[in-house]
C-alpha cells in the first residue's frame, strides 16, 4: 500500500516541533523503540510497517514498502516500523523526591542521555525550561531507548517553579562546594545549565546551594565536563547514600 | 589561493582511518580546537584558513576561500581553519596510576566524552582495544574539545596488557558488586565494554573484581546506562576519596 499525500505530509511535518505541538503527536522508530511505547502508557496513533505480523492488535496500521519506509524515516537504516504516538497530557509539577531541572539544554543527544539517567536513578520528575530541546524531537526519542516512557517530563517556567518549591535547590557550577564533601538530602532539586552558558543568573539566584565536581586533571585547563556526564555524577552522588 | 588536486585528495582521504594510519595525519577544525592542538605537544603539518592573521608563525599555511573551506570541511559550519596534525608516536603502556581500558567502544561521541572524562579526572592512561573507534576520527577530535592533547591514549592488545599488569583490574558489569560499597584503590585498571555487548568473555576472565552502578529506577526494566555515563560515575567513584 502506498501512503496518501496527507499521511506523508503529516509524518514528515512531525520532524518539526511546531507541528508536533500542533498535532500533539511524535514519531518513534524501529521495532525495539516502538515496542517500548506500545507496552507503555503512551497511546499509539498509527503504525507504518513493512511487516505487520507483530502488530495485529493495532487497528490503525499501514503496510508500506521498504522504499516508502525509507522515505518517511529519519534513520539511516530504518527498521521495519515507524510509529506515531500521542504526546501525553502534561503532568503536575512535583514537590517531593529528587527533581532534576534543566535550564536550556540544547543538544538532543545530551537530553536523551539525561532522560536515560533519570530513568536509571529513579528521578521523580524532570522539569525542563521552555527553551530546552523538545523531548519528542526524533533524535531524543531514539536516543532514550524507551526511558521516555518511564520518566515524568514537564516543560515549564522553571523560575516560577523554583520560587514556589520548598525543596532545597542545588545549582551546579564550576566553582561551587565540592560535591564529595556535601551531605546531600534525599529530597531536593538539582539544576543543570546550558552546554555553553551554564545556568542563567536569575535562575542561579533562586538556589540555596552551589555544588561542583572537582577537577583532578591539569588544573590550568578550563574545559568543562559535558552536561550529561556531570548529570550522571551528580545524580549518583544524590543517590549513593540513600 | 586554490588547493592542488593532491592537497584536496589528501585532506578528504583523512576522513578514513586507513589513510590516517598510512599518512600518520589527522584533521582538527575550527579556531578553538586548532588552537588547542597548536598550543600542545602535537606537531602541525599544515593549516588551511580563510583568515591567517593569527597563524603567522605557521610556515605551512594556505589561504583558502570560504567555499573551498566548506568543501574540505567535515563540519556543517566550518570556522575559519582546518588543520592537519601529525599522529604522535605511541606511548609506552603504563602500569601505575588509574588506567582506563576500553573493550570495543564503537561510537565516536562516546569515545569523545570518555576522553574528556579522562582529562577531567586525571586518568593516567587510556588503553583502547584495537577495534575501539579511532580517537583521530574527525568526530572524536571535534567532540573532545582539546582533551585529546592532554590524555595519553594507546591502542593495544588489551588481553596481553591485562595479563601482564600487576594492578588490580575492575570489570564493569550489570551484576557486579555495588560500586558504592567498594573500597577502590588509588591505582588500578577500570575496564569498560562495548555499547551493546559489554566486555568480552576472555577479557572479563582477566579481571579481579566485578563492579556495578546500582539501579534506582524501576527494577524490572533492563535498559543499561550509556557507556560514557557509566564511565563518568566509575571514574568519579575512583577519585572521590583520594
Amino acid at each position: 500500500m502506498s501512503l496518501s499525500k496527507n499521511q506523508f505530509k503529516l509524518i514528515t511535518s512531525l520532524r518539526q516541533k511546531k507541528y508536533r505541538l500542533k498535532h500533539h503527536l511524535f514519531i518513534a522508530e524501529g521495532t525495539k523503540v516502538v515496542d517500548e511505547f506500545l507496552n507503555s502508557n503512551f497511546e499509539v496513533d498509527s503504525l507504518f510497517c513493512v511487516d505487520d505480523s507483530s502488530y495485529s492488535t493495532i487497528e490503525n496500521r499501514f503496510l508500506v514498502s521498504e522504499a516508502v519506509l525509507k522515505k518517511i524515516s529519519t534513520l539511516k537504516s530504518p527498521n521495519n516500523v515507524l510509529g506515531i504516538f500521542k504526546i501525553p497530557k502534561v503532568s503536575n509539577l512535583k514537590n517531593e523526591g529528587l527533581i532534576l531541572v534543566l535550564d536550556g539544554v540544547n543538544d538532543p543527544g545530551n537530553l536523551g542521555t539525561i532522560i536515560r539517567l533519570c530513568d536509571w536513578f529513579g528521578v521523580d520528575q524532570l522539569i525542563c525550561s521552555e527553551d530546552t530541546v523538545d523531548c519528542y524531537n526524533t533524535k531524543v526519542v531514539q536516543a532514550t531507548m524507551g526511558s521516555l516512557t518511564r520518566v515524568s517530563i514537564v516543560y515549564a517556567n522553571i523560575e516560577t517553579y523554583l520560587k514556589s518549591t520548598e525543596l532545597p535547590v542545588f545549582a551546579t557550577l564550576m566553582d561551587g562546594e565540592n560535591v564529595y564533601n556535601c551531605k546531600l538530602p534525599e529530597q531536593g532539586v538539582l539544576v543543570m545549565g546550558n552546554e555553553a552558558k551554564g545556568i542563567r543568573e536569575h535562575i542561579l539566584e533562586l538556589s540555596n546551594n552551589a555544588i561542583s565536581i572537582p577537577r583532578f586533571g591539569d588544573l590550568k585547563q578550563t574545559e568543562s565536563l559535558n552536561v550529561a556526564s556531570a548529570t550522571a555524577i551528580f545524580l549518583s552522588e544524590f543517590k549513593r547514600n540513600t
